[in-house]
């Protein structure tokens, strides 16, 4: 089995070595890793091929092998992913902060990598490349933790890494895959808080929960999306109508899509049938509330489970509210804590809203689509985050650093 | 027993009311608390007695009964610091950030409280009303548990705080004590995920390594210092000396204070004899290695256990290193990420030593004593934290603190 403290030993001492790098060494080792990913298509994709075969061997998924397979495109798409990191700004060194005390002391709190990251993930051999490029660029080493069934592909894809840096000059345990595939391993290296700083897991809400309760390393939760849009009395229905179809229906399987549905009672006569008549266009099946139900033909009646459920389908949750207080209390109580939104011209119930929702992102007459580090503008994502320390919401480069104080004296000492 | 899950849903139902209370509400109960604490001393002192007596009759060490003990003095410190962290400015609602997307959505980032936090400490009841006080004005609900040793006085001053809420109006759920002091209910605790957000331990490294790896609610790890100073051959005696005596003696059990030296070999034959000079007059023992050895007179010989000890005591080891680079791989190798100096007047070895070293505060030519939120003038602290997520060093009201995005648009969808 893998020595995980020898592995924590060389990522800690890689990521001293990646504190003193400047912008420009990272970069150059990202883009020849970028380089060397093309290079080595062949190596890669032969790898690959033999986890799928070995995938539909034990009768996987048709869904699952999609993911798991890699081509020349999607080998293309890991070696762009590096290149677009490049252009991105360095985060580390920005002064965040500076102000001198009476004493004479200048503190400034300036930015520094988080240090080792752990990152845990499933199918997808991508994220073995995607996940270096945030990490290695925002200062930090990197422990990689693949699912089994993409085993060979990784190894593959973490031995071109590996050997980029190396050429680069580069310490090349700035980046390392864990190879054993076996369970128990997974979880001791959620408790190698002597070397690792901080846990990332992506994928499923049953990965990320098993990471949660087993880690004892500070765990970022990436988590699932059961997102919500309130109409209120006051909304604008051209906008309403538009917003939640493109929430819903855009693209169904993912964090940010829409999921239930919250309607002032005083505007479901005007809304519903309207809606639901376009809902029914994109083949959404509509679970509603006996109120809301008077308003639309052929829907169901939703249970309490549906407005907790993240249906990740063709399906909508609608329930009726007589205020805005219900409609944050009803959200708060059902959400995941990602992206919420009200439609409304009214901006006092609007203010409302944004306060009293908990939510990592809340909108006012948008689509929770736009919730994602690229839309936002940060040039990538490592995931979004649902917890509330360190982190909320899309994260981007910066969100995989910390800070540390800098005291300047001349000879202070405390009185 | 105490049951959690009820107690969880009042924190929570509380925080929902916190998070849309504006600065004048919440000072308005911190005044009223800091009022009824002096108001009510009698019923606190008499419970504060229980717990002594108690603590005797188990013969409770001195030092540990002092800790423990309430006086007129401590109870007007407590309302002290409650009116103190009424002047600190609230930082709630602060926009942290603001972008307009190329799409027209107007995106803010703005601080929000964490929501419900839970503290966790030992001995001292004081704790009660500060973190309370902290918690509060900072818009979180808080749900404290203390230690069985004074949890007479704990349950008196929860009440106090509880009745000042109530008479203001405000949800006395805001602050809720865990008045069950069986070890069974911390473990729960740790284990409410669904209800809070955060859990801080305040107290030794043995309540927090319990708390680190037993909490599934994310931690806020506020750890021991060993901490070192470096003197550089290009070192100021003259500053070097002094600053090492204050580090080391000013406090001596404390984080902050000074654990461990690191000498350039060029310079020991200056400093040493005058510092050890100096340590002696406070009675400090000096454990160092052979090559320091020689310019000092009775002092043992340092191991390697030495260099990775926190002694909180008048000890200090001495380390001789031939470069800064060495003396940085020594620090990063026994330091526990608090706080590090170096004494030098060369700008380009103090720059590496700044970028070099893995600890929450690095310091030039000055005591590591500073690493304090009043020394850095956040008029308040909770803890100085020694992780690196979310928020590393002194940590004042903003550090518990989280935000949201707030995204404004005009029916924007996603193309």
């Amino acid at each position: 089995m893998t020595d995980l403290n020898l592995l924590g030993k060389q990522a800690v001492a890689a990521k001293y070595e990646m504190q003193l790098l400047g912008t420009q060494e990272k970069n150059h080792g990202l883009l020849k890793a970028a380089e060397k990913l093309l290079e080595k298509r062949e190596e890669i994709l032969s790898a690959n091929e033999r986890d799928i075969r070995r995938g539909e061997e034990n009768g996987m998924h048709p869904g699952l092998i999609d993911r798991l397979r890699l081509n020349d495109a999607r080998i293309e798409a890991m070696a762009e992913g590096l290149r677009q990191i490049v252009e991105l700004p360095d985060p580390i060194g920005e002064e965040m902060e500076a102000f001198v005390r009476p004493n004479g002391l200048k503190i400034s709190r300036v930015r520094v990598p988080l240090g080792v990251i752990g990152i845990i993930y499933e199918s997808r051999p991508n994220v073995t490349a995607d996940a270096f490029g945030l990490c290695f660029k925002s200062g930090n080493a990197v422990i990689l933790k693949g699912g089994s069934d993409a085993i060979e592909s990784n190894i593959a894809i973490a031995k071109v890494l590996r050997e980029a840096l190396e050429e680069c000059g580069l310490n090349r345990d700035a980046v390392l895959l864990i190879e054993d595939t076996d369970r128990e391993i997974t979880k001791e290296f959620m408790r190698l808080n002597n070397y690792v700083d901080v846990l990332i897991p992506r994928g499923s809400a049953g990965l990320i929960r098993t990471v949660v309760e087993n880690s004892t390393i500070p765990v970022i939760e990436t988590g699932s999306g059961n997102c919500h849009i309130y109409v209120d009395k006051d909304a604008d229905i051209e906008k309403a109508v538009p917003i939640i179809v493109n929430a819903k229906t855009q693209r169904i399987g993912v964090c940010n899509a829409c999921e239930s549905l919250v309607v002032h009672e005083k505007i479901s006569e005007k809304l519903l049938p309207e809606l639901s008549k376009a809902l029914r266009e994109k083949n959404v099946e509509i679970r509603a509330d006996k109120q809301a139900m008077a308003f639309m033909t052929d829907c169901m009646e939703a249970t309490e489970e549906d407005f907790a459920k993240e249906y990740l389908d063709y399906i909508i949750s609608v329930k009726t509210v007589s205020d805005v207080k219900e409609a944050i209390a009803h959200i708060n109580k059902n959400n995941t804590r990602h992206s919420e939104a009200i439609i409304t011209e009214n901006k006092e119930t609007a203010e409302m809203f944004l306060r009293g929702v908990d939510a990592a992102c809340v909108y006012v007459n948008a689509s929770t689509r736009f919730t994602d580090g690229f839309e936002f503008g940060f040039g990538a994502e490592i995931g979004i985050s649902t917890q509330k320390l360190h982190a909320r919401g899309p994260m981007g480069l910066k969100e995989l650093t910390s800070y540390q104080y800098r005291i300047l004296g001349e000879g202070q000492i405390r009185p």
